[in-house]
């Protein structure tokens, strides 16, 4: 029997996005699609997101997709108070998205059963057709990660990313033409793993760490941390860049690494005030982002062009994915076996 | 002249807390039930809510209020979404709460002025009553704090609390009668700062901190772990209860500790699964909660009996801004001057 090496299960996961991405596309849009046009048909004027976890940064993703392209209020649900606090809202013209890998969580699932008895349109997107969830949801839709067996979820999150663009974009009536240029980039991106090993070296004995991002950028930011949580056990935390400025920095010091993610784009002429109040504070900073967040010269890894901004974190979370890979190999640690986590989390 | 002692800015501010409450209760509760009026006459159907920083988790708490008390779906805006990515959604039968302290950052304003262009309600909440965010908004709130001179936000946030609170209230047509135990109660915990700065001393050398809460005590979680990044520079990292068996339970080891926020109620009872969890993985837990909480046996806080769940936030926060505080001047920092950081913050 062949020896694997240590964290092989989420080395083959992150690895199997750019086919994953081009499936997505091939037999993910005709659904999508289905489903757009029955929310077109609908009309729902208010969206509620709820997730966990990294289907929660997910819904954020989405969240800002909704809001720009289908200018449409949209919210994140606090689970909680349909479970525990036994809330029962008025939810007709609402549509509620559910977003979970596994459709395994109770709460998530009360939710949409909720959601559905109080008027909702619902809507499961899940990466288990048969789940519990799917089967609460009056719609669903398959994020066709395939099976995913790592604890650190990589490969469905960029699924959920890439479902929920092509769902929202079919809605609003444009076309997925630019989600051509995903599978190519995300290649590239699986393969510069030693690039980020080399940079992963000098995160090897920091215990703290901040990531920052705006705008489409955020979630991936939050993504990221969550990752070197899960796998490196670093205390990763994450700011969007204008909340950051609200208090966190003072935190920041030379001895503090912070991670910004800055693609070309609106994010990016945001987030540069921000990075500017950073070297202030002379942290230690690296950028992960476009040729023109480089230029002003920090260190850093930079991202494929020809990506749009929307699509931009379906791609920009794999270096990170790596990163927290590598950390945790430099550190000794078995990505594959975070300590104290099992793949599906019940909460309630 | 007097030479007054590192952090009497912030000490000071923190102790005004009780007789604010009671001008609060006194002086706020009938504009809150005028606006209230006004809100029940327009019957919004969605709201969504929008701050930064401390004030974001005062919107937070209004948050959970709104869904449980009101059974309006609720949201927080991205205002990113409305300022650098130009989105203009329809926002009919929408009310917009903006929350903020100072009432001066821009893209606080801008998402007022878009929203009532859009066709929402718009409503600031401040304690700056001639502010450019108050004059932005059609309705407007002043949460009577008074002039606050500390960088790090204390009694502007139990009086944005408040104020959401009796409006809240008076919108759900319940009375503020329960308010009335908030004074004696604040001042009591006032009165504690001693036994906090006992327990502040086992963190004079911790690094990271995580915080926790679910329901009404999430928002608390939140700010605290504000409070001590901005005047002790832990890297304090605040998850609902939920949210942290979801991924960042796994980094939670015997040298990291762990505060709950715990007090008696619903969000209790949900917590008891998570508080296990918590201790399987052998973390030093300090629990801030109610009599019950702390039956089970670990070190903690024992918070005052006779205020109600939704009213505890108000009072709660008050040990771990004194918790904050006492950590920074045992670090010997001065927690009235955060570095980096100034009093008004402006973000776009």
């Amino acid at each position: 029997m062949e020896t694997q090496a240590v964290g092989h299960l989420m080395a083959s996961e992150i690895a199997e996005q750019p086919a994953m991405l081009q499936r997505i596309i091939d037999h993910g849009s005709g659904p999508a699609w289905l489903i757009a046009a029955v929310l077109a048909d609908r009309k729902p004027r208010f969206v509620l997101l709820a997730g966990r976890g990294t289907s929660d940064h997910a819904a954020l993703y989405a969240k800002y997709l909704i809001e720009v392209r289908l200018k449409l209020p949209c919210g994140l649900v606090s689970p909680s108070t349909l479970t525990a606090y036994g809330s029962r809202p008025d939810l007709r013209d609402t549509l509620v998205i559910a977003v979970s890998q596994s459709g395994g969580s109770p709460d998530l699932t009360e939710t949409l059963v909720v959601a559905g008895e109080r008027g909702a349109t619902t809507l499961a997107v899940t990466n288990a057709a048969g789940s519990s969830l799917a089967q609460a949801a009056e719609l669903q839709l398959d994020v066709l990660a395939g099976p995913e067996h790592a604890v650190a979820a990589t490969k469905s999150y960029t699924a959920e990313l890439l479902t929920l663009n092509l769902l929202i974009e079919a809605w609003a009536g444009g076309d997925s033409a630019a989600t051509q240029a995903l599978p190519a980039a995300a290649a590239e991106l699986v393969d510069r793993r030693d690039e980020v090993r080399a940079l992963a070296q000098r995160y090897r004995f920091a215990s703290r760490l901040v990531l920052t991002g705006r705008g489409y950028a955020y979630p991936t930011a939050l993504e990221a941390a969550l990752k070197l949580m899960e796998t490196s056990y670093v205390a990763a935390h994450a700011f969007s860049g204008a909340d950051l400025l609200h208090g966190p920095l003072a935190m920041v010091d030379p001895e503090y690494p912070v991670v910004a993610v800055v693609p070309d784009g609106v994010g990016a002429v945001a987030m540069e005030p921000v990075i500017g109040r950073i070297r202030e504070r002379g942290a230690d900073l690296m950028v992960v982002g476009g040729a023109a967040a480089l230029a002003a010269g920090p260190q850093g890894f930079v991202l494929p062009g020809g990506v749009t901004e929307e699509l931009h974190p379906i791609i920009d979370i794999i270096p990170l994915q790596w990163l927290a890979l590598e950390i945790a190999l430099a550190r000794g640690l078995n990505p594959d076996q975070p300590r104290g986590l099992s793949k599906v989390t019940e909460t309630w």
